[in-house]
Formats: structure tokens, sequence, C-alpha cells
């Protein structure tokens, strides 16, 4: 629809509003200063969840040198659990708990109510 | 605890896991160019919602250039229910619409599993 959205590697939108109920996993987070090897284990990551049947969507914001807040957006508890069981996945978060992460707080939570909003000018006025 | 936080104007932490049920509201939004009176309604908002009773606390995440994603925490329907309907906190969405929102998308949910990690060097190693 928007042309702007090439000069990034994705898209800048947020996921939309699906049809309750649905679950939220919203994952917040202070980094360490040692990176080492995180972008190509967050990258594999974010493969992986994409096969998970019931997966719905990612968003992620970081706050240079501050907070960053992945949310992810999956169809039932049973997707959750799927994701939450898959080996590659744990040895990513055991990894991240000795190296990348300084603390985090992580919320599942079952969506009962939600919605979007687009202005109607969407191809004009991004940052 | 640590000194490090005396650096900047709030500690870097994630709002802490708090004993289920609560309620997370998740507002994902892409910012449009023009965000002349932003700041000044956003903390009149930031402070306005610390006085709704069953407020936990909140936390906010911004790419620069991309997505903002801000978490808030609530110990029930109610305590969202009252912000929701919060005259003043209403005038500031409409205002967002008409002129800092390019889109968004907001995801009201019941909080069922949580918990919280952090290092044992905590006062260490921070960003």
């Amino acid at each position: 629809m928007s042309n702007h959205s090439e000069a990034s590697a994705a898209p800048v939108a947020p996921v939309e509003a699906f049809e309750p109920p649905y679950y939220v996993s919203v994952f917040t987070a202070v980094r360490t200063q040692d990176q080492s090897g995180y972008r190509e284990t967050s990258a594999r990551v974010e493969d992986l969840v994409k096969d998970v049947p019931g997966f719905l969507g990612m968003d992620h914001a970081q706050t240079p040198g501050g907070l960053s807040i992945t949310v992810g957006y999956f169809r039932d508890a049973d997707a959750l659990t799927q994701w939450r069981r898959d080996a590659e996945h744990r040895a990513a978060q055991q990894r991240g708990q000795a190296e990348w992460y300084q603390s985090y707080t992580l919320h599942v939570a079952k969506v009962e109510r939600s919605h979007g909003f687009t202005r109607p000018d969407d191809a004009e006025g991004r940052v």
C-alpha cells in the first residue's frame, strides 16, 4: 500500500486486533551490556515461532539504552504451550538469562477485547 | 539498591510480575510526523492513571522511527473501566486519533500467569 516500508527491514505497523479470545505474551526486559550472539538467536527465534500453529504475530519496541518490550499473539493456550516447550526456544531463554538479560518480566494473558485504528490517509504522514 | 538510575529520569526496570489474576492493556502504535503537544499530554495522562484505584504500573518502549508499545497493569476490570471512562483520558485519546497516531491497536487481557527474573549481580552490567 505504501512504499515507505521499503526503506526498513519490516513495514512499521502494529499487529492487528483479532477476534477475542486469543492470547498475548508480554515480555518486558532490560538487556545487559554484553549482547554478543543476541541478534542471531533473536532472528532464529522469530523464525521458529512463525512455525507454531496458532501463532498470530509479534510486536517489538526497544528504547535505546532502556526498556525492550516484545508482545506475541497466539490463537489459544495450546499454541502458547507448544511454543513454551520448544527445545530451541528453551535453550535461547537459558542463554538469555545467562548472558543477555539484566531483568525481565513475562505476563501471559487472555485477550477479552481489542480494537484497532488506522488514519484514513494511511499512505501519508508516517514517521 | 543501584545508583545507576540516578543518571536517568526513571530507573530502567520492567514492572514486576504480580499475583494473577490482573489485567494488562497493550497499546501498540505508530506515531505521525506531527507530535506537537504529545509530550505534555502524555505526561499528564501518566499522572492521571496513577490516581486510578487498582492501577499497578506501566511499561513503555519506543523504537526510534518505529513502533511504540505501552503496557498498563491493573488489579481488576473495574480499574480499567474507571480509566477508560476518565474524561481527560478520553479527550487525550481523541486528540491522539486526530493528530498523533498513524495507527494503533489496543488489546485488553486478563493475566493468567507471570514471572520475573533479575540477575544476581543486579548492580552491575546495566546498559
